[in-house]
């Protein structure tokens, strides 16, 4: 038996029925309609937003919408945070339609296109300039259609989120512009009629090392004071980026915010006076709605070859890549998995759970220990609340899009 | 510098332009009205047809569409193929609507649902059994609705392909029925009022070596002479499987399949007489479109960090997952990758080819050798007919899907 990842805290069983919201999760799929089907909690996420106000005070709150666009989330979402960060036209699209105030948007991304920036500028988004290039166009698109662009500064930090799953600083990156260029590209801004919005730096993405995140972040409050002082213009908004991780796999700890949030309010309360008026920003995604969610599908086929058993799910990959360890992940590990209803005198045993991709990368849970199933039980794949259904191919091998619903309490949104 | 794979020798320049058949892969680009663009030329297919015909002589082809599955080119192929090999109903209904004849489709795929077999049986599609508890639903099913299934049975080899990308056979799999358990799932189909078509033995895919072929070919054909002696019922049918590679990386050197097609030719002379009848298929689906496909995306921006050089594209791993080596791989090499426009006088510099995804993750060419490039410029992605558009996660940071397009000679099918 291979370890499986912790399920996280907030879900209950009640008669050994798994619980998501108010209801339990097979009368999800009842109200659902059918399997393979994502379930995301608004209470777990309004919980995470609640912790993240507690343990940082005064500090706003970006949700970045990549991981998990779906727009009933998104909608929810709008009320309860500061700010949305997109990386697409699409994205920008969804933030809009869910009623976010375009001045509370900002846009990162490489590769902009000058319609997507047209886009941003015409509707008072802040662009996050990834280059030289495009600060350019931007500046060029704005006057062309005789409008002020809000314009930020994407920093490609000269230093490293220690321990996080994707490095996004401490070397050349094609994310922003390297620390060193930023200031002549702020005074470029100023300087070119643009309404400088500030510095975004984002050095990295789930950690779970409280230490590793306060140093990350005493080194981008350092950075955006040097910036300002060489442009000789403080910034009216500071993004701090975001990086905070959830435990995935067994042995990982859960990150403690507190820890970070009170190094950040001593660090805010001796900052460099050029950055005294602005607004600082933390921008999380997958820690405030990867937990929230559910990835529920039903065993098919209940299969022994060479004496290992196999349940076969109508779920798979095209829905939960990185589940399958196939999205940015060199080894294989298995993510919290589990049955929605589990007996009392039930029985664990090994199996692997595959999907019903005709691949052998189709796999969700490698050797896992879980309760006796049968054909017809659903199996229940926690973490699948950030960077599940938008990130897998779902087109692959032709079988219909996954279900989803955005629940609170025995409703859906 | 690092090495990128080898271009298809099918591909041609014409004062420096790239050729995808009668046109430039620019005017290609106008015809569809943008980037980012999949063209997949049909010539280059039908030229792998013609040799697959000429290696293998009597032998039947048919096409795995969850390669790629752009319905243009699958109705082109319905008329190129003598059948075509399917894995969920999804793909099923599109080799219906592209003239296929149901009794020349085959569905194998672990995980197939009710609704997905009735289907199957409904039409007269081949159902290639993964479970003794597949069979029987199959034949329930058939009971139920007054139509006799059509049914085959995958076998879970109990030998492997050597070197092959991804194993199929071997050990314990999700796959197929246990070898040692065929004859006896080949006699309950049989008693059991099914019409049964024969035996599925897939036992890996993208082999380059000839000789791992011929051995798996051998031993596919030995195993089923064995399960059909067992059960005492000869086969109409035995698909040996696929498994044909395309070289993707430096120092990969191309399959020569007429060594393949004559060593087969040998075996089946020689085969045991219980297959004296049967049809042999071998089921190809890479080998036939990958080299077909170029991926086309337009430079959006060209950076420096820190001392290298970034050229950022309009397309990226939400249309070419594999190319960016985060699906089923371990290691990332670069495919082979080009300008669509080379000047006589260009130089050739070391450039990392990103996506316009906000991930690090996104990278088409780590630290190529392309000559010098600037906004505007199309960068040409190879191998892009098999495993691309539908094998990646198009929402993924919600930008458009691709423009694809089948041509053949200067039209589009």
């Amino acid at each position: 038996m291979k370890p499986s990842g912790p399920i996280p805290a907030d879900y209950i069983r009640r008669d050994g029925a798994l619980m998501i919201g108010g209801r339990s999760a097979d009368e999800w799929i009842g109200i659902a309609g059918d399997t393979p089907l994502f379930v995301y909690d608004l209470a777990i996420v309004r919980d995470r937003i609640a912790r993240f106000r507690a343990a940082f005070p005064g500090v706003s709150l970006h949700y970045a919408i990549k991981a998990n666009p779906h727009p009933p989330l998104v909608r929810a979402m709008a009320g309860l945070v500061d700010g949305i960060d997109v990386a697409s036209g699409g994205e920008a699209r969804i933030a809009l339609d869910a009623g976010m105030d375009a001045r509370r948007i900002s846009f990162a991304g490489p590769g902009k296109r000058d319609r997507e920036l047209a886009l941003a500028i015409e509707e008072g988004i802040t662009l996050n300039l990834e280059s030289e290039g495009e600060a350019e166009r931007a500046l060029a698109i704005g006057r062309g259609i005789g409008r002020t662009p809000r314009l930020a500064i994407r920093v490609n930090p000269d230093f490293e989120l220690k321990g996080s799953g994707m490095k996004m600083g401490g070397g050349a990156k094609p994310f922003g512009i390297d620390a060193d260029q930023a200031a002549q590209v702020v005074r470029r801004i100023v300087d070119g009629g643009g309404d400088y919005r500030g510095l975004h730096i984002f050095a990295g993405s789930q950690a779970l090392d409280p230490q590793a995140l306060i140093e990350a972040q005493a080194s981008a409050l350092a950075l955006a004071a040097r910036i300002s002082r060489e442009a000789d213009v403080p910034p009216p908004h500071v993004n701090l980026g975001g990086g905070f991780g959830i435990p995935h796999f067994a042995n990982d700890t859960p990150l403690d915010e507190s820890l970070v949030g009170d190094a950040l309010s001593a660090a805010l309360a001796g900052r460099d006076p050029i950055l005294a008026d602005a607004e600082f920003t933390i921008e999380l995604g997958r820690w405030l709605v990867g937990e929230a969610g559910v990835y529920l599908s039903r065993i098919v086929d209940r299969k022994t070859s060479h004496g290992e058993t196999f349940l076969v799910v109508d779920g798979g990959l095209h829905h939960q890549l990185a589940a399958s360890g196939n999205f940015g992940t060199v080894v294989r590990r298995n993510y919290p998995i589990s049955l929605t209803n589990i007996a009392d005198s039930a029985t664990v045993e090994t199996v692997s759970v595959v999907g019903c991709l005709c691949t052998p990368i189709d796999r969700l849970g490698d050797h896992v220990g879980l309760p006796r199933a049968e054909v017809g039980d659903v199996v229940a794949l926690f973490l699948a609340g950030a960077y599940g259904a938008s990130a897998s191919p779902q087109a692959f091998l032709g079988h219909p899009p996954p279900r989803e619903i955005t629940v609170d309490g025995t409703g859906i949104l």
